[in-house]
Formats: structure tokens, sequence, C-alpha cells
């Protein structure tokens, strides 16, 4: 719909105004009429176009009935070389021929148009018709922002959303760029002006920053791309505290290129969506305030936060050093440098004995169609790592964000071995081309009220691109999903298997050797744990934990196939026996021997804590079982002793692990939501 | 998509379930089948039924091949009538025909459905397959939730949603009926139990209660309908700090009523969405938790807070009485009655001389298939009326809502003569049958600061039903939307006109006098500010000042002719001049003489502030002017005379009254959002 200016002409004087080329100046003509006038007629420069409605007939070649609501709709096709050049007048007649007045108006046309990337191609076009609102979808539109949460600086860091101006050039690619195209006469006519506007709420999430424009030279050697930008050259326009600033008109036809840095991720109360405004204002005689004649608006909206399954490409492996890990970190690095990916290892300096990398925090990355970095997600957790990510993640294009808990206590569900996602998957039809984020929570027993906290579950659902799914993982005394359930990838169905600990597997197994002759067979062989196969079968009281245990996974098992759209085919059960503690609160569950399911994903290499069962022939039974479920898909899996270091610490090699992966080539943009 | 379990039966001994009708239990074969087993054969209960997948074929009559996937899918058609009265077994073979093992399976079969109005006609019917979502249209489902917000009583009021526990029987109105209808044996089986359960944000939200049924005789009597509660008799399940908790299974068929309350209004922070759900536990032995065999789940949605347009039947008016307008009061008293509505006056002990009832509170209702009410919101304004919709206007069925500003600056802008509604609109297709909020707003020059306050302006939006236009009010002295705009009836068009307060249409008239002769009729005639027509028209600064006016109400008109999808037709310019004051912050207007727009809307009777106009042949030109504007509409104008009370103190007739209306026939749950 073309913009409508509703004006007023009057014939005591001249009227002068600016026309925004593309809208329409609807002028009641009955308003300022001479009284007793019954008839008109206009005349105009050739570059001004009129229509009359309702329409009019002519009363003779060049004059009309002034009818009670006519209305006269102006516009024109170029813009002005100078201030009022182009002229319009309306001369009011009664029932005789004689003119009862004449209404002149002097018009200047300048063309406006504040631009983004509303067509995602990472390329500011001229006046997007749908600039001015957003839409999900492959044919949807609307443009990007990414929150600027990474650090230019190493030294002396702070999130570059938390200092008010730029703090290096490099910090404007972090910034999506938004254009002021204009075009008319070298200065606009006196007493207008240029304003960019956002809204009291909007200024919480958005700075928006050009070049100083103070000084003509400087200005045309920068128009001509002859000058070097430097960091005190830029200022802020709007933002915190300043919701409203003149901008400047440079005359001619200009591109004026302004810089939009988002401040905060989607959030409970905040929907992503960012609106910046620039209004003409006109003046109005001395003594009052301008009054707007023409508004643009453009819409933006924030990138959220998203993670990245264990099918897409590891970039980098992240694990602790600690005084009694070295072998593990060895295995590690030997798994890591054979797949050929880069390993970082923290030590201890920084992280004083806490190994868990998985449970400080989570990889993610945030993606707009000019620009893309990963984003670590800080757990509420902060257990010794936790000047880790801030400290030495966040950097150059590596983002950082958190969540504190208010008012909430922090439980171990808080730990990230509690935050994963899928795999791509379509559920009945609705299609997650990003998957779906998995949490555990005491939902849906939750008498105990162990929960991930409200701030972080709140984080995760306002992300919206990855609608997660909560599931029961409180019946363990860690309470991670990671114990229980991982993705591994596959070449047929879905791309992917779901692995998940089954006791039911696990017991298949032992009952199996003992049938098999090899009831005496030790589990933990040569470790002072050691126990057979058959007093392991015929401890009662493990037997009814773990049955206990598979209620447990199988109603996650029934939640995960329901929310993923998963077949019995997609799921396999890897044989993991439980241990339920008397806990305080209640009787919890650890893993009875190294937790299998608790990998590393490399491509199709598996790191897999090495569970120490019973040998036959020399092998392990437990990884021959694991090895035949697995290597059919393709996989390649290694053992990893992690039995004292991790296990015996009630985790194992994911939790002691962390994967930086590639981001997915999927654009969150594109979702139909 | 039928609800499946995942479930484990074993050879070594037997495995006893509850069966809930409606669900699948799916028995993975494999899992604990004795080592070499190859086939397997079944038998049953007459009321069991079973399929195989993947499909299997015969060996022989009665057993099928062991696949590595094969899944035995369990359904029973009737309840039990007693614990454990069903069975069936897989007996297991090897190659050879003798068995390797049976696995006995006992069978409780029960019918559980948590039930709400999920089709919105008032009625809790039975597991309608939408209650667990909710979508929004004519087509669409999910049960209603009010907020109780009234107070049940009159002594000592509370808000009832302040209110822990129930005060008053009739309170059980304001909620919404959920049913938990059981069929099946008289007890559960040992262990099992019912739980319903809430999550932690969701108990911000809302309160289930139900009776108490810890007596079986008293039970049998409420159950037969034999029994009158108290308010002791109620209890709350589940709501604040109670997030779970057990629900009695009374055994045969039977129905037990739970009441559910809503605590909040949708805001910026909560989308007016409340899930509930009803979980089986079932006993896992000694030592350990219960785990969950069957969810059920019902989600409400929150009415939003509703607002009624000048086109809906008025019931009360609204005004004060101050010791300074008891000929005002006696005009309003006059047109009241003549229309037959009834006349509240709120007396000076309470409005302490603020006269201001357009300011102080805003009427609206909420609605629900079950139960309707008004409901007040009130100015965060807090002038000398600040108690009255508290102390005087909350009661049973009228509610109260109200919203806090926490470090903002209240300003003039909060008072609610800015805050209106449009009757009805269609706009590009796209239908508001309740109309459109509009406000006033500092936006679009926004350098003075003067704004709504954002937690009211979060409010109104996030009720969604009437989305809000704001407009630019901050030019005003005053700055609400009421003086420049309103709605009255119609029977043409849109059944509405837009009434737009115009200093063109009142220049018009003044120019018009002055050619006819008139020039030295007075304004203001036998007041102390009388001046003539000539004088008027000869006001250069007035003139500017009301040039200005007119471009800051021409910006507004252009906003609503879009929001509004209004053509010039709808639109009807009232003669009204402002004047522009010099303000420490800038200029500002107020109306020159009383604002003929600002009236008071009572069907086709509109209440007038008497402009005082210049009189030719007696009578006031303006008063002519706009009769000759509005009674072709057949609306009936009555002048009213509120210059000294109300016109000098900078408001008229609509700032000093305020109307209780009754709520638009057409549902908001029937809104396409």
């Amino acid at each position: 719909m073309v913009p409508r200016r509703s004006f007023t002409i009057d014939t005591e004087k001249t009227t002068r105004t600016i026309y925004v080329l593309g809208t329409e100046l609807t002028v009641n003509l009955n308003r300022n009429a001479p009284p007793q006038s019954k008839f008109f007629s206009i005349k105009c420069s050739p570059n001004v176009h009129y229509k009359i409605t309702p329409q009019a007939r002519d009363r003779n070649a060049d004059s009309y009935p002034l009818t009670p609501n006519a209305v006269l709709i102006v516009t024109m096709d170029a813009v002005s070389k100078t201030a009022n050049d182009s002229k319009l007048s309306v001369r009011y007649f009664g029932e005789k021929t004689e003119a009862l007045g004449d209404a002149l108006l002097h018009l200047t046309a300048v063309e406006i148009s504040l631009d983004v990337d509303a067509d995602r191609d990472g390329i500011v076009e001229k006046n997007n018709p749908n600039k001015g609102s957003w839409k999900w979808g492959p044919n949807g539109h609307g443009a990007i922002l990414l929150v600027n949460c990474d650090s230019e600086t190493t030294n002396k860091k702070t999130l570059d959303s938390e200092v008010e101006e730029i703090r290096k050039v490099s910090d404007l690619q972090d910034m999506s760029k938004m254009i002021l195209r204009t075009n008319g006469p070298a200065e606009l006519p006196e007493g207008y002006k240029l304003t960019m506007h956002i809204s009291q709420t909007t200024s919480e999430n958005v700075r928006v920053f050009r070049p100083r424009t103070n000084n003509n030279a400087f200005w045309s050697l920068y128009k001509n791309k002859l000058l070097k930008l430097f960091l005190k050259d830029y200022i802020m326009v709007v933002g915190t505290d300043m919701l409203t600033q003149k901008v400047p008109y440079l005359g001619g036809k200009t591109e004026l290129e302004f810089f939009v840095e988002g401040l905060r991720f989607p959030d409970k109360d905040f929907d992503g969506l960012i609106t910046i405004n620039l209004s003409l204002l006109e003046p109005c005689g001395k003594g009052f305030p301008e009054t707007p004649v023409f508004t643009d608006k453009v819409v933006f909206h924030i990138s959220p936060w998203i993670m990245t399954p264990n099918t897409l490409k590891p970039v980098e492996v992240y694990v602790c050093s600690t005084d009694d890990n070295h072998s593990f970190l060895k295995s590690i690095r030997n798994l890591v440098e054979k797949c050929g990916y880069k390993l970082k290892i923290c030590y201890e300096y920084m992280n004083r004995g806490d190994r868990w990398m998985q449970d400080e925090l989570e990889f993610g990355y945030i993606d707009s169609p000019h620009h893309q970095f990963p984003v670590v997600l800080d757990s509420p957790r902060d257990g010794d790592l936790q000047d880790f990510p801030y400290e030495s993640i966040l950097g150059p294009d590596f983002g950082y964000v958190t969540r504190h808990a208010l008012n909430e206590e922090v439980s171990s569900l808080d730990s990230f071995g509690n935050l994963e996602v899928s795999p791509p998957v379509t559920v009945n039809g609705k299609s997650y081309p990003l998957g779906r984020i998995i949490i555990g929570v005491a939902f849906p027993t939750a008498t105990s009220g162990r929960n991930m906290t409200q701030v972080v579950q709140d984080f995760l659902w306002a992300q919206k691109v990855q609608a997660p799914i909560a599931l029961y993982s409180d019946w363990l005394v860690v309470g991670h999903v990671d114990e229980f359930m991982t993705f591994v990838p596959a070449p047929d169905r879905k791309k992917f298997r779901l692995l998940l600990a089954s006791p039911d597997a696990g017991y298949k197994v032992f009952k199996s050797l003992q049938n098999n002759g090899h009831g005496n067979a030790e589990m933990f062989p040569g470790l002072p744990e050691a126990i057979s196969v058959n007093e392991i079968l015929s401890d009662k009281k493990l037997q009814a934990g773990n049955r206990y245990v598979q209620n447990c996974i199988d109603w996650n098992r029934d939640v995960l196939k329901k929310e993923l759209g998963l077949d019995d085919e997609d799921i396999i059960d890897l044989p993991i026996l439980f241990q339920v503690l008397e806990e305080k609160k209640g009787a919890r569950a650890v893993a009875y021997y190294p937790d299998m399911v608790n990998m590393i994903v490399l491509g199709d290499q598996l790191g897999i804590p090495k569970p120490f069962g019973p040998k036959v022939n020399g092998r392990c039974a437990l990884e021959t079982e694991v090895r035949s479920l697995l290597e059919p898909l393709g996989l390649k899996c290694t053992f990893i002793d992690d039995f004292a270091p991790y296990h015996k610490l009630l985790g194992e090699v994911h939790c002691g692990s962390n994967v930086l992966r590639e981001a997915s080539p999927f654009k969150w943009w594109n979702l139909e939501l």
C-alpha cells in the first residue's frame, strides 16, 4: 500500500512541503476553500501529477465541481534539483467564472529509503517492499541481526555488546549494514530534518552507529572510498538512553552507511524482533516542534543461539588436563589426531581439578547472511572450570552468553551434560532441520525438586528454532541426559541412530555369557572390583534396580520416539547396567560399569568408555557386543579407559570432553515456524 | 497418534502392569528372551488383543519366528473388574519344539481421562482428542480459563486470586471445571497412584482445587449429589509451592471434579497458555521411586482483558461529584436517565476533588464459555481517585487488574483518556472483530520523553486480541488521544465514523461566518473570554498554532486510516480550534474552546461539550455545524456545559466520565490470530 499523507493547502499563503517519491499527498480540497467555492481548476509543473477523487467530470476544459469529499492526490516522478522547484496551484471559483482564490503549493521532491538486507542475500538492496516486517521461511523476508557477543580484544576482555563504542574497525563485521539512501537537492529546504528513532524497549536490544560526517571534505573522500575510517570516526546514532537523533542529509544521490549491533538474545520477554524508524520532520514555524511527514521503518530479527548435533563435522575437541588423567588424555589425543581435528587442552591452572568440560559449557553459533560465528553458552553450574568459557574461549569471532540463576537453586541438572540436541528430524510432517534441543528435568514425578534452572530453560525455549524436548533425568544421581542417550551418524534411514543405555540389553549379554559357559568370567578383570558373571546375575538387588532404571529409560524412549518421530529401528540399545544408590532424597542411579553411551562422537569415529567387561577368548564381551551393534553402520569404535579419573567420579568420556562443530548448512531463517 | 508405552516382560518372573484404555503396550520380544530363542507363541485372555511387528508368518498354527526387531503390540478393549484379571503369556522356543521359557504378564485395564471443555461449548466433554493443545479460531480448540480477579467478599476485600483458598462456594463459578474420569476396579493394584503435576512456571499462573474425598461415606453422598459441599471441603491440589500431588482413584466409573483458577493475565513474559498434567505412577519395588506409565495433559488459555468500543451498548455511566460541578452532574444525569442507563456517582469523600473519571480507570471484561464478567484496569496514574477502582468497583463478578510502573516515570500519557479502542474493523482482509486498542505515545519525534509506561504498554500488547495502535499524542499539553478523536455509531458503511478534531474545519466555520457578515459575532458570548470572529481570524499566532495542530492530527489521521482500513468517507472533521502554549519542554496544545470531540457516546445519544461558539440567529454556529455533520447519521446531540468545572481545567465531558458497556457478542477465542 502506498503511504499517503493528508495535507492542507491555503489560499491565504503559499504552502511549501517536501514530497517523498513513492508516496501520495492527499489534499482535502474543501478544507481551506474560500466560502462559496463551487468549482476548482489545477495547474502544475510537468513533473507533478495529480488525480481527483471522487472522479470529477469537468465543467469545462479545465475546471471541476468542488464536491464535499473532493480530494486531490498528488504524486511526483523525479527528485528536485533545487528546493521548491516544483509547483501546483488550485484556483477556486464560485458559480461564476471569476476566481475566488488561488492555493499555491511549492514542492521539493526527494527520495528517502532506509534499507536493509531484507531478502537475506548478504546485500542491502534498495527499498525492499517487505523491509518493514519479518516472516520466517524460504519465502519469508526481513533482515537479520547478530548479538555482538564476541570480544574484539583478547586483553582486558569485555563482550563487545557491553561497550557503548566500537572498539576496533573489525567490530563492524559483527554488525548488520543498514543504508540510508537519499536523492534530492544539495540541501533540504530550511528547517527539515531526518531523525532515526527507536522505542524504549528496543533501546535495550540494539545500537546503531554511523560514520561521522561533520566535514564536507571528509565526507566527499569517504563517499569516494578514498578514506579509511578510524574508530573515532564512528558515532552512536540510537541505542541505550538515546531513542532519537538527527541524521545528516548529504545531498545529491547519497548512500549513508549505518551499522546495527544486536545486544540481547531472544528470551522469555523478548521475541527477537527489532524495529528501527527514520522520519522526515517538517518545520511548523517558530516556536513549534516539527511534525513528521514521512516515516520509513525496517525490522530485524536477532539470530537465535543454535546448537550443533553429533552429526555435524567436528572442528575442535576440548578436554581438561588434571594430575590424574595423563593416560586418558593421551587416548583422546590419539583419537582426535587420527581424525584430523584440533585438540584444545584446558590446563590445571585454569580448571583447578574440575574435569567436566561437557558440563561447564555448550557450544553453539549465531548466523546471518553476512557473518557467522560460534558462541559458547556458559552454564550457571560454576564449578572450578567457571572462568574457562569467558577467559579462554571468548575472543574475536567467538561469542559468549550466559544466564545467571536468580532466586533459584542451581543443581546438577544445570550442567550441560544435561543439554543435548538431536540431528535433523521430521515429526508428523513437521520438519526440524536444525534438530531439537533435549534437556532433562524432574518432570513428571517432580517431588524431589531438582530441575534445570528456569532462566536457562526460558533462554533455550526462546531461541525457537530447535524446539526443546524435556526428558526425565532426575532418576539419576548426576541427572544428565547424556548418561542414558546419544546420537551417532548412520548411512541409512534418518541418517542417524539414537543410542540408549539399556539394562535389559546388558542382562541379555550377561545371561548369554552364563548360558554359553562363561559364568565364571569376571567383570572388571584385574581390577579390585572384579566380580563374576554368575555373581552379577544372582544379585537380586542389582536386578531390581536395573528393572527400575529400564522403566525410567523406557519412559524417555517413548517420549523421544514421539517427539523425534522415531521408530524402534532408529534406536539401538547399548548393554549398560546401572546401580541404584540410596540417597537422602530417595533412590537414584549411577552406571555400574563405564557408561558406554556417554561417548564422544567425531564423525564416524566413536570414543567410547572402556567397559571392562568379562573376557571371552581374550576379548571383552561388552565391547564385542557394542562393536556388533555399531560397526555395521560404518562406525569405528575406540574404547578409552576412563575408569579411575572419570567413571569413579560418576562421569565418563562425554562428560569429560566437548566438541566445537561446524554450523549447520541450514539457515535458521528458512525455518517455517 | 495413539500413546505407546515401551514395556519389558520376563521369563524369570511374572510381570504385572496397568493398561490404560486407548494406549498401546509395545513389548520388545527379544529384550528378555532366553538365550537361543528362535520362535515364540502367544496366549491371552479374550479381552486382550495383540499384533506382532514386523508382521511375522507362522511357523505352524501358533508360533512365530523371533526376528531381531520383533515387537508385540498389546491392546485391551474393556476395563478390568478386579486387579490383574487379564493375562498374556509369551512362550519362547529354540529350534526344537520344547519351550525355553514362559513370560507371563498380568494386566489390569483402566480408563483414565483428564477432561476439559476443549470444544468451548460450556460442557466438559470426555477425552477430546485436542484437549492437549490450543488453537485459535472458529475451527480451533482448547479450554478457557479466567483470571479470578474479582472479589467474592465486599468487606476486607482482596482479589480472589491473591487468596490461596476458596473463600465462598460461589468462587467456584469463576473457575473452569476439569474432570478426572476413571473407570476400573474398585481399587488400583497396590502401589499405583495418580498424580497431578504442573511446571514451576505454570505454578505462578494457576491453582487447581478439588473436593476432599478422605471419607468413603462422604464421597458416596457427594457422587450421588446428595451432599452440599462447604468451603472446608475443598483443597488445593497444585498451585504455588505445590507442583505435584496425589489425586484419589475412586473406583468403578467415577467423575472427580476439579476447579481451575487462573492467577495472571497474559503479559510480556506469559503467553497465557497453561498445561496441567496427570500421570499414573507404577511402583518399582521397595526402595525405588515410582515411574510414570501414562500421562494425560490438558491445555488452557487465560482469557485476555478485552476493551469495549463506543459502539457497544452502555450499562452504567460513572461520573464524579465535586463541589463545583453540580449543574454538569445534573446535565449528565438527565442524559443518562433519558437513555435508560444507570448512573454511578463517585462522591467527594472518595474522589477528593479528582474529577477525571476517564483517566483513573478503563473498563473491560474477561470471557469464557462458562462465565464472563467486567474487569476494571486501574491506571498507574494514581491521582486522588486512585482508591476508587479497588474500593468501589472491585466486587463479586467485577474484576480488577492494575500494573505498577517500576523504575519508570508515570506521566500524563498514562491516564486512560489516552487508552481507547476502535469498533470492529477489517484491514486489508485481516479482521479485528473486537476492534483495535489505541494509545498515544511520544513517537515519532520522541525528544521530550513523555510516554505511556512500558508495563501498561506490555500488558496491552500481550492481550493480543485487540492489536494496539500507537498514535502520536505528546504534542498536547495533556497528551490524550481522546482530545482529538472518538468513534460514534453509524447506520451505514463500517457501522461507525471516526470523529477527528480539525482546526481547518474550525477555521472554515469562522471564515464562513465572517464571509456571511457575522464577523462581529462573539465566541464565548456572555463570558469574560468573549472575542469576535474577526479578532479570532486576525490572530496570526493562533492560526500558526492551529496549522501545527492540524499537521499533528493529520499524521494521526494517516496512521488511523492505514491501521483501521478507513477511507476519508469514514472520517468526520469536527470544527475545533486549539491553542499552543509555551511550556518548559517546548510548545504543546490545548483546546481553545470546549473540545467537542471529547464527548460521551451512549448509543445514538451524544453528550458533547458545549462549545460556546458565536451565535447566528440565536443559535451557536459551532453546534449547528456539528449537528449538521452528526444528525444525518441518526445521532442525537446534547451539548453539555462543562466550561468551568472541566474545560478550564484542561478536560471535557469524556475526560470526566466513564462508561461500562456490555461485552462484545464476538468470542475472543474465535479470532484467527
